[in-house]
């Protein structure tokens, strides 16, 4: 049992309409999404073509800053907002198609960017599903 | 001048079709909210009726993790993503008019929330100045 | 292979010095800790005598917030700064000592505080070691 | 008055040990070093040898990051630890240390480091200030 799952689980204001196991998927997708992107970010930083990589780097950092205020909001039970959730999970989908787009053009020549791209993908299809439910 | 005004001037990459004013104010307000909404959850956390609080410490958590990732993104002018930026002042939009609704209800009560009320209305009016630029 | 430790494999500035099991040890207790501790707080928030719980939400939110920006800086291995990475160290064994102790006080009535203490000490301990490392 | 002022002023658990005014202009030139931070590390990006800002784009952005999450604890006043507080300002110094250094060194050549190099050094002045206190 991950920590996310067993914090969904001991919360006192249980609501039966939420899908939990797609908010577990979505919030675990969310924030390995967030580390990714971080560590991307500065492993393009490294790289030695560095001025090929600046869309990339941008990306990577948006796209880690809003997975993590996501997180943080989608981990919170008490008096849930709706449409709060919502609006940054449509933010979210932004956000990886574009980091996961860019991420994708540079996955041939550098492993990290296939990874994150990976995990760009993994979170954007959580968030769809969640949103649909 | 304020450092959020020179760091949009010193920016190498200028671009001719962003309303510069709007976004400073914009970037401003944010950040402000963000201070705000930290401040008063925990002001409210501390106060006698905590248990009357608890929404409104929720939706202050809330608001300053999105207006904070926010921000970030709204400093960055490198490769810049108007769909991103869309979506998340679009989100600030609903977490600053839900934050803002709670702490006018106690504004009367406690001067924290007429504050961060006032803080979340100035940034949200900032928010839609940007979004019809 | 965990998103963490494949960044830390794929980062083209491999460093020799660093103990790669126990940064990836660290790194990975740092943001379940960081998880552990938001949806502490939230939980917290909702219970019944949340007006005994002010100060668990309290060193939950620090907690939260220390552990996320330690769990960036220690990602990051381009121009890795020893100095900072051990005062950031040290400041989250401060945090999940506090926060730690406080949340095992609650232990016994609340799963949400035992399973968060839990996290709080494996990351304590997970410091300790990168730090003696 | 600032929002800051205000805040520090509104909240109900009044404590006659801090010295306020210390408090204040430390947390507004925190966020404010955390801002200056995040735009450099943006700006450095955009330039045209920004693989000799590599260094600098690093410290930027840890700055943020370690500002940012130390800026919040310093918000809060319910139940304050200060042995955290003073593990966050060590930590910060360190921080603005390395990251004004490396900013002075471009200083000359980029504006937005110059402007950047000031506020890591206005907020590392305050942080002795309130560490001292």
């Amino acid at each position: 049992m991950t920590v996310v799952e067993q914090m969904l689980d001991d919360h006192p204001s249980i609501d039966d309409k939420t899908d939990v196991a797609a908010l577990r998927e979505c919030i675990e997708a969310c924030f390995e999404c967030a580390q990714a992107c971080t560590a991307c970010a500065d492993a393009c930083l490294a790289e030695d073509h560095v001025e090929m990589l600046r869309q990339c780097i941008r990306l990577n950092l948006d796209c880690a800053d809003v997975c993590e205020a996501t997180g943080r909001v989608l981990l919170r039970r008490t008096a849930e907002s709706i449409d709060l959730r919502r609006a940054m999970l449509a933010a979210c989908v932004v956000a990886c198609r574009a980091c996961g787009d860019e991420c994708e053009r540079h996955a041939a020549e550098h492993r990290h960017c296939a990874t994150c791209a990976e995990a760009c993908r993994r979170y954007q299809r959580a968030c769809s599903v969640l949103l649909e439910s």
